[in-house]
């Protein structure tokens, strides 16, 4: 695929209004030609690929298991990685580009691995942080259309 | 060993008093009998090895790249992982508890990750971080000596 | 994808006979709606990229080094995992099914694993391996017809 | 340490007779200062650091689930790597040289890559292999001193 890898990151357990979000951010996504990469699973990484799947858009879920049955149904290729949470590390690196939406702590590993590989990566919703040397943060954005807009922009 | 593994996590590039912090809490873990487990290069993870060094402790390098020649000169065992960053959730996972002092984007992963998997950790002038759903947070200490007594006491 | 996901594992360095089976298994493979998984690069994981591409199969690659650029040009999907040669396993493990052509000893760790994971692995001019245990070895195919017909068999 | 890194690699069920080998490798490479690197389990891993620690060597044990409890009892430091049967390449890779004794699947995975690796290796009683290119193989030994002796020679 020539199109931009951006994933989508955030909880296997999220607000009705966080999937809501990620679904329309899979939709911007796949209509962009895209391909989506997320941990696979449930909450904003379901939400986010049924949106791109309805949209006929590529899914890319990079599973901490080894048994493909645990991806969600809307992935187009799955990863079975066996790795456990190892593999947010391989969903950073694999992305060209981040969304996160809400999240927990598994999110927040993911958000600094991005960062610390110079991803461009953009909040909804997500985690806050300041970290010790004040370093430039990640921008946010208060809707699915500004999130993807932003990212894609960044990825030419 | 049966003492605990204790992670000190912190910047590469770090500052003079940070330093400073890492190698006092370096001493302390190692007269405690801990192993201290860290990503095996330099700053912060230079300086606690060299305080654990001197106390006779042993010490654990987890390096990103795939030659032991990398690691810091007060390693007493190298795994060469040649995962790159991915080794940070190797660290997270190899550690009983985990101090962080000072750090950039490569340690709020490591941060992440820890906390994701319930272990106890606490902050000497590190990120600060608030999540979506108000998650209770970590405590943070002002002293070498702050951090490794919670750290221990936790870990029983 | 519903479809089988079989690895097509070998050298990257492959001679043109090697190729011209690689080629073939692709061609075949993408006909029957497997997904094609290999480690991404040169020899016999580009021609059975390029024989799949050529049928409008979907080819995933799993790339040892930290880079999408480094793929080979018939990839749909890429995995830049940036683990090195640990990779091997990663292809192994996302494989129902593995076809051997040809290869090195990368090719022989990914024959270890795929044998210590339980896939069906077939073997078409590759390694000879006999165990201390006289374990019950893999079958082997003359050509490229035969070895896809009998991976396709194993996965029902 | 400065001491060679040496693997002992084997199946997590041995004959009694592997046992007995494994054993005295560890032993050997303990009183010649090496770091034993291995699995961290049962059979040829738990009988070569019974042997290395009796001599008071230093034993790491590189774990595939999540658990320290897991490792066997005469492990040094464990690493719960958590990456499943990965964690054979990691094995591979930490080590300077390599001793197979008898073995299963894993283990060829192991051997595999070693040899991609170029470590020194040598077999005792384990797998015997012949590739397409008719690649040079690894030697062999009949006892545990030739082995260790054959190693240690290599990594001068």
């Amino acid at each position: 695929m020539n199109g931009p890898y951006v994933a989508v990151i955030g909880a296997g357990q999220a607000t009705a209004e966080q999937e809501r979000v990620a679904e329309r951010v899979g939709e911007l996504l796949a209509e962009a030609g895209a391909v989506l990469v997320s941990g696979g699973r449930g909450g904003v990484m379901l939400a986010s690929c049924r949106g791109a799947h309805r949209r006929g858009g590529l899914t890319l879920g990079l599973l901490p298991g080894p048994d493909r049955a645990e991806g969600n149904p809307f992935l187009t290729v799955t990863v079975p990685t066996g790795m456990g949470e190892l593999r947010n590390g391989l969903v950073a690196r694999t992305a060209d580009g981040v969304i996160a939406v809400g999240g927990g702590w598994g999110t927040l590993s993911e958000i600094g691995f991005a960062m610390r590989l110079g991803r461009p990566l953009i909040a909804v919703g997500s985690w806050t942080v300041e970290g010790p040397a004040r370093e430039p943060s990640y921008p946010t954005a208060d809707t699915a259309e500004a999130a993807v807009s932003w990212v894609l922009r960044q990825l030419g």
